[in-house]
């Protein structure tokens, strides 16, 4: 730290780098720190962590700090002023390489920012650098290890938007989900996982993965930091979530693959459904409609022919450069016909139609986030199917911390509501922690 | 033309130009001439006539030759091997530039292809060059003229799509429509104009005007190029479309905007019943339900919402060089609230299940295609309302040139389909076109 920048008592290094974004927000437009200090901390942070946890794809320490410090001098204005946020590797920005965790983009760098990367910084935030991901944001892992446990995984494929996020090198960061990519890795790392209403989030911009289930989503350390930065990219000025006026109507989904559900992810469930219950909320569990078990094939079918549509040119002028499993879904996706996927997509259109008059008779529904904690190893960014469901169905979705499992490894329990609703979900999500007390054991 | 590369009669110069795409492909298929051949002749064609008609955003003859020489070598196979397409520049191109119509992309290129270029590519076409495109793919008119009457708009903003193929410079092209953008301007210069369901092209590599809408599709001379074009682009072998075994349902809708029709629109659309009649399918009248009118507002909301929010870097990067109308159109997107557009987005997803059930009462259902002529002028691409109501509710449709206005301008009707149904609706403008006698006078 340079001699004339001493931070008060309370924003040692160490606070600086735990700040969510409400707080730093407020104590940059407050005058309480600047931006450069907050940033500073955090470069400290990465430099310190980065070479185990390897979050950051791109990362520029001195380019960092000179947005901090045109903050600090008044370039910029906004409820993001000074705030340095993290953005997933699919996502443009006109001043760091995007190169979606594939050797064809190595150095490939964008002329613009995406449309969700141009309304945080609109709004003032600094953008510290872009986080690994999986290849094109699926399913072939990355370099980036779990800040909880190096041996494990992360979570994918906003890998390095999540343990960013919770080694304390970024307070938030931009993910994308197509199956669980969001809320996966922020169960895998302890952190608040939020997916919007398919669309809530501008995706000019954005590397498509599978176009009509594809989601802007934000990885945080809490709730109010989520709904802080949904206001902006909504082009809304933040404001506080409004607490729920009477305890929320919960459902209760375990969905058709419970089976896949480890004791650790039963445990939370069960452990949530009492806590809820306990705070004066009836939980009333349903089953899906039988047939809705048939859109993990349709969505096997929508995901393997956009993914093959969207790649179209690297397939033809670098398949050597793409994973085998990368290369397998793309050949997946152009044996499956036309028909078949026009098929897939109506038949979970009209799944869509009937999720929205079961979930309306809630105001947020209980479902599994996880099969359960972090798996060992690398290759292998963990299960999907319990977000993929929701994404698919283009419902909000939020996953908290909510329990441990046998390792001690974070599990999350997921919240969804209906289409459009994610307000509601938010603060049915806020009540959650604060009324019903849904959190790991070690911070109860 | 070189020595030695004769081609036979049939196959002079101004036949070459004159070509369908299922002519060309099938004429090299059997090697009855070469893409060198076609591509010259095309070459030549832009060479004496771009200089008036303006299509191009960029044209590189000797990089158009290479592609074709490639295929003729046998470096690409497929069912569009060796036929040129012109793409929207709009659409990224790894060797052309895509400059958007905005001077804010002057030069710039991307690295990749988009994915329906990729598509095409891989099918075996040669790319001839970038087509003019109103700013963004917005309403803020380009330099091109309209091939029939150079005083007049080509409409917009697939202005240079629509005028290199209605001028036989390209057998086909790639547009986008978001309100009216395909089939406007096919109308206004003659052409065949498709606009899939929603989604029906993969959109990676296409810049986005307004997300929930945007949809690419063909301009072609010809029903047959735009349905063998449209089966590359699903990843399907291209086809003959099934001719209809009977007469099909057909409705008729003037829509709540009937009052804007000009003469030539109310003759064209009189006349086109009158032919369908006389051909043995009873035309049923029917009337939109009234709230459908509340439509363009929301559409309004949409479209200037998610264009403020695509454009977000723009804005601040480069506002100096934005048109005053989309500065204008942006400044209302800014001012408009999240929740006002979200509300429009649910009313829309409420007329699109409406509209559905009312659709799939025929196979296809006339409507207007346009006010009327081409306008004088090239300051004003004319008015999308008939286009942009069928955009706006995802429905597949097709306009074919069906009637002359009082100065010999084309006038074209439109039919729609309901979501899903772009084959019957493909099959059904072949029987209006073949069965109906629908066509413009001078070619009765």
């Amino acid at each position: 730290m340079e001699s004339g920048e001493r931070v008060s008592e309370p924003f040692d290094t160490a606070h600086l780098q735990k700040l969510s974004v409400v707080e730093a927000a407020d104590a940059i437009a407050r005058g309480q720190i600047t931006s450069q200090q907050l940033v500073r901390a955090l470069i400290e942070r990465t430099e310190a962590r980065d070479g185990a946890v390897r979050a950051w794809a791109a990362f520029d320490a001195d380019h960092a700090l000179a947005q901090a410090r045109a903050c600090d001098e008044g370039a910029t204005s906004g409820p993001m002023r000074g705030v340095p946020v993290a953005v997933k590797d699919v996502l443009n920005t006109f001043d760091y390489p995007t190169q979606m965790g594939s050797p064809i983009y190595d150095g490939w760098q964008s002329r613009n920012d995406a449309a969700c990367v141009a309304m945080l910084r609109n709004a003032g935030a600094v953008v510290l650098g872009k986080t690994i991901t999986c290849e094109f944001a699926g399913t072939h892992p990355n370099v980036t290890t779990n800040p909880l446990d190096a041996s494990r995984t992360p979570g994918g494929s906003s890998s390095g938007s999540a343990a960013a996020v919770a080694d304390f090198m970024a307070p938030i960061a931009l993910g994308t989900q197509t199956g669980g990519s969001v809320l996966r890795p922020a169960s895998f790392c302890g952190l608040v996982g939020f997916k919007p209403t398919f669309g809530g989030y501008n995706r000019e911009g954005m590397r498509f993965a599978a176009e009509c289930i594809d989601t802007i989503g934000l990885l945080s350390r809490t709730i109010e930091d989520a709904a802080y930065c949904d206001h902006v990219l909504r082009g809304a000025i933040p404001s506080t979530l409004a607490p729920l006026e009477k305890a929320p109507r919960v459902g209760l989904c375990r969905t058709y693959m419970w089976s896949l559900a480890q004791s650790e992810t039963r445990d939370c469930v069960a452990k949530v459904v009492a806590q809820i219950e306990a705070a004066g909320a009836p939980v009333e569990e349903f089953e899906l409609p039988p047939h809705f078990a048939d859109l993990t094939k349709a969505r096997a079918i929508i995901n393997d022919v956009e993914r093959a549509r969207s790649l179209a040119w690297e397939w033809t002028a670098h398949r050597d450069k793409l994973s085998p499993g990368l290369v397998k879904t793309m050949a997946s996706g152009i044996a499956i016909s036309d028909r078949d996927y026009r098929d897939a997509l109506r038949q979970v259109a009209l799944a869509r139609l009937e999720i929205d008059s079961i979930l309306r008779r809630y105001d947020v529904v209980v479902v599994p986030a996880v099969n359960g904690e972090a798996p060992v190893g690398l290759h292998y960014a963990g299960d999907p199917s319990f977000q993929a469901l929701w994404t698919l169905l283009h419902v909000p979705s939020i996953t908290l911390p909510a329990h441990r499992g046998p390792n001690g490894m974070p599990v999350g329990i997921q919240f969804v509501a209906p289409v459009g609703e994610d307000s509601m979900l938010l603060r049915a999500a806020l009540w959650m922690q604060h009324v019903a007390a849904i959190r790991m054991e070690s911070d109860a």
